[in-house]
């Protein structure tokens, strides 16, 4: 049998959007890049994966609803810092970048740094193991007024590039090996273990680079 | 209430893939570009959405086996519409694409023109008014020698491009409006009903452009 190796998931294509949503009067919001439409008539759906420990996550099986803002390549990288590197248990991310709200209530974002919007119910739910599959109807939203989406691999090259020019050399770090997720910055002292799972972003052992 | 503009989830962002799969000797295999990593551990898991209409959709309902093989920059434009144009219930499609087969004879294809490959059995399966959203664990899969995907947006700005070079005044086509599928190219002559699905590649009219 041919054996798997995990890298091959690093060649599938992703934008990168801003997911909110707001139940009885907390709202929170996290980065994703798992997001893909389902279907066009008679309805436009959309799918996106979470992670089942996330704040979001936790908070979007109490509403149902969700809003998507889709991130342009005019991006301003403290949202994704904002929005990827901190939890909303122990933050207001809305408060360092101010959100509008659709009639329901639900927070989004659109205006330079983004192409747009949508936001609708949850009308489908499948839990795949650690992560949670919601099925949206898209009910409101808009195009946004930047063109172009950013890619997901363009931010990954972006963020890691400034990075490594500002420091050739990486500091010693005593016995310890240290990983850094290569999706929201977090950093993992010590042996890696092979299921572990970002504790910011959820993603899994294969999305931390040793640094 | 604000209202919804479908052209919001244009952009969207994705790869392009080629579906296959096996079922009691019968192998086929179709385009798709809703494809997305689900969880990466303890597993790494993947969903796609394909139209229930199509014939790769009924095999894998039946095999429960799916292969993805990710499309290269350096893609073959024959490769895409071999797969993309006609049905499988017409013609062979590997015919003129000769694939691989897994130990276990799932069609694939790897070497210049992928990224990489992966297949695993159907772990979940959700369905969504026209749409399946089926979740494959990931069980062979190797990177590929391309390093770039393709990704959709790149796709169709370049098909677009040659199309309009060589046509700048598309022919009069009597009374009736004539509409192209801007995924498989196929054409529909007429009025274009609001909720009408491709029957080639199963996009909704809100992919279709007037030519």
């Amino acid at each position: 049998m041919t054996t798997y190796d995990r890298k091959v998931l690093h060649k599938m294509s992703y934008g990168l959007y801003v997911v909110t949503t707001e139940f009885a009067g907390r709202v929170n919001g996290q980065i994703a890049d798992a997001v893909m439409q389902v279907n066009a008539a008679p309805r436009q759906t959309v799918a996106l994966s979470l992670n089942n420990d996330n704040f979001t996550t936790e908070l979007i099986k109490q509403s149902g609803r969700i809003a998507i803002s889709i991130i342009s390549q005019n991006y301003d990288p403290a949202l994704i810092a904002n929005f990827g590197l901190q939890s909303g248990r122990d933050a207001d991310k809305f408060a360092a970048f101010p959100a509008k709200l659709t009639e329901g209530g639900l927070p989004y974002y659109e205006g330079p740094g983004f192409c747009g919007w949508l936001a609708g119910p949850v009308i489908e739910r499948l839990t795949v193991g650690s992560h949670t599959i919601f099925v949206m109807a898209a009910e409101e939203g808009q195009p946004g007024v930047d063109a172009e989406p950013l890619l997901y691999a363009d931010y990954l090259a972006k963020k890691t590039r400034p990075q490594a020019e500002a420091a050739p050399a990486p500091a010693p770090a005593g016995d310890k090996p240290r990983w850094r997720c290569r999706v929201c910055g977090y950093v993992y002292e010590g042996e890696l273990p092979p299921d572990y799972r970002c504790p910011i972003c959820g993603v899994g052992a294969d999305m931390f680079e040793r640094i």
